[in-house]
């Protein structure tokens, strides 16, 4: 298959190409990588789409949130994190449906926290929600058998240093873990499911 | 208890207020009530908070979604939606904490759709999705023993004809269901849930 992974020079999008470079096309975007996408920008999208050609999957690994107390956060850094995680991939999901071939599939990234929030996760948690959401949504809407499905996945080991504090007793993963459910659903049937790693 | 109905003047506002206001001193907040708020305006939500002064219960039971096919729904109707129902109910929310006495409530309206979508529904069943977990999350980071809940109900046997057709098979619910939700989340002590009804 060819798969293009947005947000593949992150930690998570290394090891999503890690997992899937020796038996399929592996087109890595992101603002560093050899193709440019701004995920936030619905213009980069749609160009980085018309660059690429047709695709088999679609894999987004990217997108960030702000983090504060709720009681601090303002509207402009809501506003940020939903247009940032959410609705660019939405984005990447409507601009993409074109773009990929029959039968293929997007696999977004989502996360624990919708499920099991922590103090200064609300933006997260909200986005993460929201994701979860749209893809059991648009799973029965997708024409020529498209699938989609988000890895929704716990701390990992490899940022335990940086995140660990704020997920007190739990239990971290190997990228690597996450990065197998992002092969799972490129590579099976699954669609509209949220497929939790680690919790 | 001194309790602030948001979209008092809509068919759930008005079953809201008529399962409180027997034993509850009820503010009707809309854009057509006495008390006036535009949801979308964080300047409008912090007014009403002005004006109004302190009260025991917070209930929002508006907000709107843009639907549309997955395909034919644009950048701007996912961002108008977001905008309203999602990010309103946060201002609602953000902007009152200072303005909700001791051991006070939220309650937010989410929908089944999050849960169980339907063609046309990808807005309203991430908006949904993202208040779910926003409650979740916001719930462990309120000061003073403020609890924040959503009532997610099915489908109204009021509003049948004018949506029944996107719920095939959907057992429709009396509006009066859901406000009792409502009365619930005020005068009980649950905290982070989403009190799902009829579904």
């Amino acid at each position: 298959m060819r798969v293009l992974v947005v947000g593949a020079s992150g930690r998570l999008g290394r090891a999503v190409v890690a997992a899937l470079a020796d038996r399929h096309e592996v087109l890595e975007a992101s603002r560093t990588s050899q193709h440019y996408i701004d995920l936030t920008n619905s213009a980069s999208v749609a160009g980085l789409y018309a660059s690429v050609g047709t695709v088999d999957a679609v894999v987004c690994t990217a997108g960030k949130t702000p983090y504060g107390a709720l009681t601090e956060l303002t509207s402009e850094q809501w506003l940020t994190g939903v247009r940032d995680k959410l609705l660019g991939q939405v984005e990447l999901v409507r601009l993409g449906i074109d773009h990929v071939s029959d039968g293929g599939s997007f696999t977004l990234v989502s996360g624990i926290l919708s499920a099991e929030p922590v103090p200064t996760s609300p933006i997260a948690s909200t986005v993460d929600g929201g994701i979860d959401a749209f893809v059991r949504s648009a799973a029965i809407e997708l024409p020529r058998g498209l699938r989609i499905n988000a890895v929704s996945a716990t701390v990992f080991e490899e940022a335990w240093d940086a995140y660990g504090a704020m997920f007190p007793g739990a239990t971290p993963i190997p990228v690597a873990d996450a990065a197998r459910a992002y092969v799972e659903s490129i590579e099976g049937t699954a669609s509209g499911e949220v497929l939790r790693v680690g919790y």
